[in-house]
C-alpha cells in the first residue's frame, strides 16, 4: 500500500484502482485515519471549496444551474458550499462567513444579489464570478445569457407575428439582467416604430407577477403580446390570463418568457421563450474559475452565452420557423435588412460559443 | 476593539453590533487578517460544514428542501456542502470525498441514493440523516413524510370519489419511500375490496413517467384513477392524458400526486396531492442533527412527519371537503368505521408534529 495510493485515494478527482482504493479505505477505517484537510490546504493553498450564493431555488433556472455547476466542479475535485440569500439584495451572505470557510472562489448565482459581497471578496483576494448578472466592478468576472439580443429577438418575433399592443413584466429594478432584457425588447420594438409598451413589476416573484398580470389584463386596452423577464413569471402570467381572465393563449394574448427552464416544455404551459443554455453557461463559469485560480492576475472577462428563441405554443408564430435539434426556433429577421438591431440579433444566433474567446 | 468582538465577528451565528462588526472587518481588511479555520476546528472539533448528497434537483421537492435546509442551518452557523449524485443509486458520492472535508454530519437528500454511503459514514463516526427515505441500518436517523398513511389516504379519497379502475405509477424499485406509498395505496384499496391495480414504472423521471402513462392510457380497460408516486411524475402523466390521449382531467381520469411542490398549485396543473410539509420535515432533520452533534451516543430516531391530502382540480372529489388554511383538504374517512386503515389514516391527519416527540 504505497504512500501515493493513500494520497490519491484521499485526493478528490485523483485516479486510483478500485481494489487499491478499497484496501486503503479499509485500513483507514481500522486505524480511524482521516486525511488532514488543514495540512493539505496549507500545502496546496486550496480548500477545494467553491462558495455559491444563491437567491431563490423556486425559480427552476437556479436549481438547474446549481445541479450542473455542482456536477462539473465535482468532476474537477471541487465542491460547492451553499450560502442562501433572500431573493432581495438587502441581506447578502456576510463576508466573514465566506472568509471563515477559506473558499477558493465564490460564485454569485442570482440576478438580484447586491454587488457588495462580490466587491468585498475581491478586495480580500477571493476570485468572484457573477452568474446571470454582470457589473462594472473591476476584477469581477461574469457569465450571462444574451439578455440584450434575446429581448430584441422576442420583440422582432412578436412584431413578425402581427401583434399590436405590447407589455413587459419586469423583474427587480436592481437587476442588470432584467434591465438588459427590457432594453433589448424596447430597441427591437423601436426598430419597427413601436414605442408604447405597458410596463408592470413582477419582481421575479410568482405571486407578484400574477397580481401584475391581473392589473395588465384589466386595462381598457388589453395587450395582445406580453414579454416576461423570466419563465418563472411567465407561468404566473399564463395562469392569470387563462384562469382568471378567460383569455386564450395564444389566440387572445401571446406570452413569452426568458430562460427555457424545465416546466417551459411541460404541455400545461408549452412556453415560447428565449433560452439561456445552462450547460454552456456553466462551462463558461468553470473555465473562468480555472483561469483565475491558475493566474490570479488574469484580467476579468465578461462572457455572454448566446441563446435561441424556442418556439412553442404560447405565442402566435410568424411564417418562417425552422426545426433545430427537435425544437422549433425562429431564425427569420423581421427587422429592416441592415438595421443595427436586426444585424446583431442575427449574429447572436449564428455565433458559436467558445470559452477561449469569452463567447461573443 | 475587544478580543471577543473579533471572535464574535468571525464566528458564524454569533451576535455583534453592526458598527463594531464593520470596525473589525475594516481592521481585518487592512491587516489582511483571516480567521483560521483550522485552529478553530481543532478547538471546537467542528468544521461547521454539513454535507448534503442530493439526487435530482429537477424534482422541485428537492430544490425546495435544499433551500429551506440551507436557510435553517445557516441561521445556526452551519453551511451545506453539496455532493451531487446521479438519480440512480449506482454512483453515490465517495466516502473519502466526504471525509476529506471533515463534515460534521451528512444529510442524504434523495429517495434513491443507496444506503452504502450512509453506512460507511456511520462507521467513520460521521452522523447521517436520511431525508425522504429510511433504512433499517443501525444508528442512521431518518425523516420522511407519512408515505404509508398518505398512500392509504389517496386510495380512500379515490374510492369515495366513485372511481372504479385504479392505476399506480411507481418510482424506482429500490426506494423505501415509493414502496411505502404503494403499500399504503394497496392497503387502502384492499380495505374496500379493490385488489386489481394497473402498475407501471415511472422511475421518478418526467420522460419515463410520460411513456408509462402512454402505455396505461392505451390499454383496453383505461384507468379512471391514477396515483403517481410523486408530483414530478404526475405532471408528466397529466400532460400525456390531456395532450396525447385527449382525456379530460378529472372528468375522464383523476390524477393524484405526492409532495405538493410549487407547480402543483400552478393553474396549468392544479394538482390534487398528498403533502410532504417541507418546513416541518426540515425542522425535524435539524433537530436530529443537533441532538446527534450534542450526544453522539443518542439512539437513532425515525421521524415521520404527517401530511395532508390537498384537494385541487385534478381528481373528482367526494362530498365532504373542508377548508384549512386557504387550502381544501379531505378529512372524511371512507374506510369502514374502526377499520385499521381508517383509524391510522385519520390519526395521521389529526396528530400535530413536534420535534421533541420525534413526530409520530
Amino acid at each position: 500500500m504505497s504512500q501515493s495510493a493513500v494520497s490519491r485515494t484521499f485526493t478528490p478527482g485523483a485516479s486510483v484502482a478500485p481494489a487499491m482504493r478499497e484496501k486503503v479505505l479499509e485500513a483507514a477505517r481500522v486505524l480511524g485515519y482521516r486525511p488532514n484537510l488543514i495540512a493539505r490546504s496549507l500545502i496546496t493553498r486550496r480548500s477545494r471549496i467553491v462558495g455559491v450564493a444563491v437567491g431563490y431555488l423556486r425559480n427552476q433556472f437556479y436549481s438547474e444551474v446549481l445541479e450542473v455547476l455542482s456536477e462539473r466542479l465535482q468532476a474537477r475535485g471541487y465542491h460547492l458550499l451553499l450560502f442562501i440569500a433572500p431573493q432581495r439584495g438587502d441581506a447578502d451572505p456576510q463576508l466573514e462567513e465566506v472568509l471563515h470557510y477559506q473558499v477558493d472562489a465564490l460564485v454569485l448565482l442570482s440576478a438580484t444579489l447586491s454587488s457588495r459581497l462580490a466587491a468585498e471578496c475581491c478586495a480580500n483576494g477571493v476570485p468572484v464570478v457573477l452568474f446571470n448578472r454582470t457589473t462594472r466592478g473591476a476584477g469581477i468576472e461574469s457569465v450571462t445569457g444574451d439578455n440584450l439580443a434575446g429581448g430584441r429577438r422576442v420583440a422582432e418575433f412578436l412584431v413578425a407575428g402581427g401583434h399590436e399592443h405590447f407589455a413587459f413584466v419586469a423583474g427587480l429594478a436592481d437587476s442588470s439582467t432584467g434591465r438588459d432584457r427590457e432594453r433589448g425588447f424596447r430597441e427591437g420594438l423601436a426598430a419597427h416604430g413601436v414605442t408604447r409598451i405597458e410596463r408592470v413589476e413582477g419582481d421575479y416573484d410568482f405571486e407578484q407577477a400574477g397580481r401584475a398580470a391581473d392589473a395588465l389584463f384589466a386595462r381598457p386596452q388589453r395587450p395582445d403580446a406580453v414579454f416576461c423577464a423570466n419563465d418563472h413569471m411567465a407561468f404566473a402570467v399564463m395562469d392569470a390570463a387563462r384562469r382568471r381572465h378567460g383569455l386564450r393563449v395564444p389566440e387572445d394574448v401571446s406570452i413569452i418568457g426568458f430562460d427555457d427552464v424545465g416546466p417551459a416544455h411541460w404541455a400545461g404551459y408549452d412556453l415560447t421563450t428565449y433560452s439561456q443554455p445552462v450547460g454552456p453557461m456553466v462551462e463558461a463559469a468553470v473555465a473562468l474559475l480555472e483561469a483565475r485560480l491558475a493566474d490570479s492576475a488574469a484580467p476579468a472577462q465578461h462572457v455572454v452565452v448566446p441563446g435561441e428563441l424556442v418556439v412553442r405554443g404560447s405565442a402566435r408564430v410568424p411564417r418562417d420557423i425552422v426545426a433545430c435539434e427537435g425544437r422549433r426556433v425562429w431564425r427569420g429577421d423581421a427587422a429592416p435588412a441592415g438595421s443595427p438591431s436586426g444585424r446583431n440579433a442575427a449574429q447572436s444566433d449564428l455565433e458559436a460559443f467558445s470559452p477561449e474567446n469569452g463567447g461573443r
